[in-house]
């Protein structure tokens, strides 16, 4: 249950394998819901990057670890820098308050952990 | 502290042992505010059963995973059928935002773990 | 105190009118969000009056005047007695705390509101 | 912006008379709820200037205008000084952060409400 | 249903009138608060259209009637297009859920004032 | 990640490595942030042991574990008796509600680990 301690990658698969069942549970309703989830970061007449920031300051006012951690993810996808992190991670903190400030420290932490599993990614790309 | 992670018994017993060390605290309001809470579920003009509903949805949009997993041991003891937690999840999912998935997805695992120990148990009262 | 002193006509017919307006915004997704959102309550396994009343404890807890207006004016429309809706409250109070109180008293008006006008139809209903 | 136009005379009176209604309602658990309310403000260990405080700093966070109306009046009666008032409001501000300002300056309005009709009230007692 | 019914020129003179009296109070901290809150949109790494989405959003899920408003107008003054502005919203819409629809009733209400007021200002530039 | 079950050691230091990460970040408006939060609570015409409490009714009622951690570490500091907690936790949960309950039982654990500390440290400092 609620696995924090978590790595990205058993965050990865504990999301998948649990919206695997409930998209199994056979209840239409909910499945349109992830649908609409999915679509409302696809590219419209604003970009995923913009949007995916948004959904970070989002759940960041709204203090919801596992959504916080999932933005990062794709926040980091869309190529966005260090210095755009904190400046959204400081909208949210004037927005929601210090009461935002323990997730804030796990945010930074799972990009940290992001921004290492890139540096990886590349290195490896790099050899001969 | 936080115990998640835990199983469905330590949730229990934690639960357990945190209460009555609370209501052995000499604090005469907060004994009569757990049994008021206590009260407010019990069989009225509306069945347990659907009192037991009522506290899993505002659980669900108020994002407490303590809560969801208490009211979903109570309403699997109230005999609440698979399809009828997912109609209650989905107007907890409308209602409460995308927000509210992980905690969901939690929520879906206690509701197989208190399957499967529901399913052992009368296994056991079939044997001989 | 924010008596919001609309009548429940007034409620209906501004509601109505900013509805058609985003669904007329051509935003197929926010179209999709509002059908999702009415058929949650349809009747499935559980009976709308159930449902009605699961959205009206969400709404409580989550306190928000217009969606408890709403739900409560379904509730009236589904039959539910008086007595159903204290206990319904109560759930809301205990479960969301004291802070709900302002929120529980409009609650209260808008079901006085909802009775009177329920009298005064079938008053009508009874001439010869 | 939500002026809640009415006077603290007015919001006595609603408060007073929807309290009576709801009291009158016949469900037990909501009297008791009420006076348990009222009880965790009273003297203890604890001042009641210094609960009171508590409550409205919660208020705040939880962005309640009618609560922070009440607790406004009754820290007032309190002897809070204004002081006292914008280091508390300073607290909320920080915790709950600037999403609680339009709650602020609300409160700010209301807590100028109180002095005035203080002032009018004293400068009373002082005829011959 | 709460149409908060002043105009936005109303809106602004209420907001300017009580910052200042905040602002005179003489609390330093709270002073620095509203600076802070004030830098967080200016421009950065990213735009201040960006920094006015991302306002609007986390006002929409946070449900704030008034910092909905205010930031509808900056976005409006940004040159935020309906098609952007309805794209924000579904994306608070989908993570806030229903609960967040009377919000968005409200500020699609304040758009089409701020592209009315907007309207009338262009018109009186273009007469000779 | 979000290191739950962790003991107040593991909470400082965790709380400590992750305030510089974000400090040397070099956005300066963040560190301004920081700073406004530490002296909320400094002495002032309200003493830092009233403003500690005020700290830790908000945590409660926003549910946020790790800032009841703090600031029950912070009253313990301040020598807050057994007694004002719990009028304290009191006034928390009748605001917030039953939800809050378990983060009261975390803060009741949070706050018997802080005593058992403190009678270690006052027993090594008897010896001769």
């Amino acid at each position: 249950m609620a696995r924090r301690n978590n790595s990205l990658k058993e965050f990865r698969l504990y999301r998948e394998k649990m919206n695997r069942k409930i998209l199994a549970s056979g209840n239409l309703q909910i499945q349109r819901f992830f649908n609409l989830d999915t679509r409302a970061y696809q590219s419209g007449v604003l970009s995923p990057k913009v949007k995916e920031l948004m959904g970070l300051v989002a759940s960041l006012v709204l203090r919801c670890d596992d959504c916080i951690t999932y933005h990062v993810i794709r926040c980091v996808e869309e190529g966005v820098s260090d210095a755009e992190f904190f400046e959204t991670f400081n909208i949210g903190l004037v927005v929601g308050g210090s009461i935002t400030i323990p997730h804030l420290r796990r945010a930074v932490e799972r990009l940290e952990e992001c921004r290492r599993l890139d540096h990886r990614a590349s290195k490896q790309r790099q050899l001969p």
